[in-house]
Formats: structure tokens, C-alpha cells, sequence
């Protein structure tokens, strides 16, 4: 797993030789695949818009979809602090700092959406 | 706007002649464009994985989505609300103990999503 | 059950002769009941930070208190709409708009507290 | 700002001489008089169904308080990356990871409850 190019075009979050890509990374395919199957829940809800069917059944393939999204969100949050959080603490510094104000506010974020 | 037959195909939730079809519909456009849009928000995800971007860029869409997703949902429930459950109170009966059972049920879904 | 005259004295939602009190009374002692523990709840947290307890034994008390805090909401939601929505849509009018407007506001702050 | 002994008697949790307290204590003053006006406002809950007040206003006093309740949760968690998760990310080991394994699945609560 070596970091690609586009990795680094994010500019301020370089993961060039001799740092590890973000956390995520060792499960690319499989998150890949979780997006796929949400985008297709995207999907389905036009279809069922579209069809004019029974607003609770649609409103139960809401929910459906937003817990698959939160599993994905925590699944991300989890990599991130056993990756990028740890080394950043390992390292120390303002960086380190940086790196918990940065989570924490993603945590807040999400809790709150 | 009447009720097409795709919309008599759910089978147990008729709006044949003589009902209103689902409250959403009105403003099914508008919907569906929503929708269109949070499709391509899961697109937007996958690109983002793809190229290998920063965790909390990710979770900031994912939250970005989620709420996109809220916002859906709080929609179509107040329509099934000020339609579907209105039309079934004043029928009363049964049928308007199921409907709004139903709908508590759709909504501690929602809030536990 | 009848209503009492502290319910009148909320004023703009009077329940006197006539009209039936807010649904949630008739288990208005086990809305109490659920609400004194989950007063106790908050002592106890009191009690942990006091002890300096880890922080995440207490997190867990902290979901554990807004598990049960949700399940009141939804439960004098549920109420709300069998018995307050209920009537004021087979009553009509401007009043049974204005009810469902004000459930659907309270569902998306629930929804999003 | 010492340990007390209560700290230690978490057992598994000690805070002993030579390692830093939890991360919250720096504030434990602050969340004590938070966790008061969220005790207060579970009392106050109880008057309004005492008083058989209105459904909405006791749901919004229920939102509010779901409210100051997630702050408390993500304020918590917070220090508890910024302090014991730091300190377990630069001693490594099984102890980081588990420390982290544990952080994850106290947010992953927060977020569901």
C-alpha cells in the first residue's frame, strides 16, 4: 500500500515517503464498496419516489441508509485515531495538538448530524 | 397531480379514486432532485476514498450527507403527516390507530438512525 | 383522570370541560417514575466525576441517560399524536394545521438534540 | 490537583502516583455545575408533567436537555483523547490499542444513543 499521488494533492495533509497513508487506506476496497451499496440506496429512494410508494416505507429506507452511513463514519473515525491520532501523538508537539482539536470537532460534527 | 398506478402497486397502501395520493408528491420534483443530489454526495465519497483523501475531509462529507439525508426524511415524515395521518384521523377507527402507530415507529427509527 | 387546574394554567393549551387532557396523563405517574431515575442518573454522574471516575465509565452513563431521555421523548410523542393531533385534525381547520406544524418542529429537534 | 483515592478504587483504572489524572479533572468544577443544571432540568421535567403542562413544551425541555447532555458527552470525550489517549498513543503497546479500541466504541455509543 504506498501513498498515490492524489494522496498527497490534498496539500496540507502530505503523506509522502517515510509517513504512513491515512488509516483508511488498508480497507480502500472495502469502504469503496460500502460507498457503492449507499450510493445504490441513493438510488433506490428515487426509484421509489419516482413510483409515488407509501411515505413510511420510504422513510424506513431513510433510516436504513443513514445507519449505513454512520457505520461507515465510525469505521473511518476508528482508522483515523488508531493511525493519524496516534502517530500525531507519538510525535507530539502542536501537531499532535492540532491533529485532537481536529478529531474531536469531526466527533462533534457527527454526533450532531 | 394524480395518483399513478405505480402508486396503487404497494398493494396495502391503495390511493385509488376517491383518496389523495401521499402528501410527498406535491412536491415530488423537488425530492427527487434532493436525492439526485445526495447520490451525488455517496459518488463524491467514493471519489474521495479513491484518491486517497484525508480521513476527516471524509467524515466532514459523511456528516454533510447525513444531514442532507435528515432533512429528507423530516420532510417526507411532516407531509405523511399533515396528509396520510390527518386523512386517516378523521376517518378514525382502526385504520387511524395503525397509521399512527406506524408513524411513531417510523419516527423513533429516525432519531435512532 | 380529570384535568387538573394546573393544566389550564398553561393558558394557550387549555384542557378544561369538554376536551380531553394532554394523552401522556393517563401514565402520568410512569413519566414520573422514568424521570426520577433518570434525575438519579444525573446524581450519579455528579457522584463519578466527584470519585474522578475514568472518563469513559462515565461516557457510558452518559448514553445510558440519553437512551432513556430519547425513549420519554418518543413515548410523549407518541402520545401527542394519538390523542392531541388526533383531535385537532378531525377537528380541522387552521387549528389542526398549525398542531401538525408544531408536532413535525418538535420531532426535527428531537431528531437533531 | 492529586488523585484521590476514589480515582484509584476504579481498580483497573489507577491513577497512582507518577501517572497524570483523567483528562476531565483539570474541570471537574465546571462539569459538576453542569451536571447540576442537567439534574435541575430533569426535576423541572417532572413539574411539567406534575402540572399536566403542555406535550410540545415538555418535549422542547426534553430536546434541551438531550442537548447539554451530548455537550457534557462530547466535552468528556474530548479530554479523554486529548489526555488518556495521548498518554496511551506514546507509551504503545497492547495498552494504546486497547485504549483506543475503547475510545472508539464509547463514540460509536454517543453517537447511536
Amino acid at each position: 500500500m504506498t501513498p498515490t499521488s492524489a494522496a498527497t494533492a490534498t496539500g496540507h495533509h502530505p503523506s509522502g515517503p517515510g509517513t504512513a497513508p491515512h488509516g483508511y487506506i488498508a480497507q480502500k476496497d472495502a469502504y469503496l464498496k460500502r460507498l457503492r451499496r449507499i450510493e445504490g440506496q441513493a438510488r433506490g429512494l428515487q426509484r421509489m419516489v419516482e413510483q409515488e410508494q407509501y411515505c413510511i416505507d420510504i422513510l424506513t429506507q431513510v433510516s436504513a441508509m443513514t445507519s449505513a452511513l454512520r457505520s461507515v463514519a465510525l469505521g473511518l473515525l476508528d482508522e483515523h485515531l488508531q493511525h493519524c491520532v496516534v502517530r500525531a501523538a507519538q510525535e507530539g508537539g502542536e501537531e499532535a495538538e492540532a491533529k485532537l482539536h481536529e478529531a474531536s470537532q469531526a466527533i462533534a460534527r457527527l454526533v450532531r448530524s
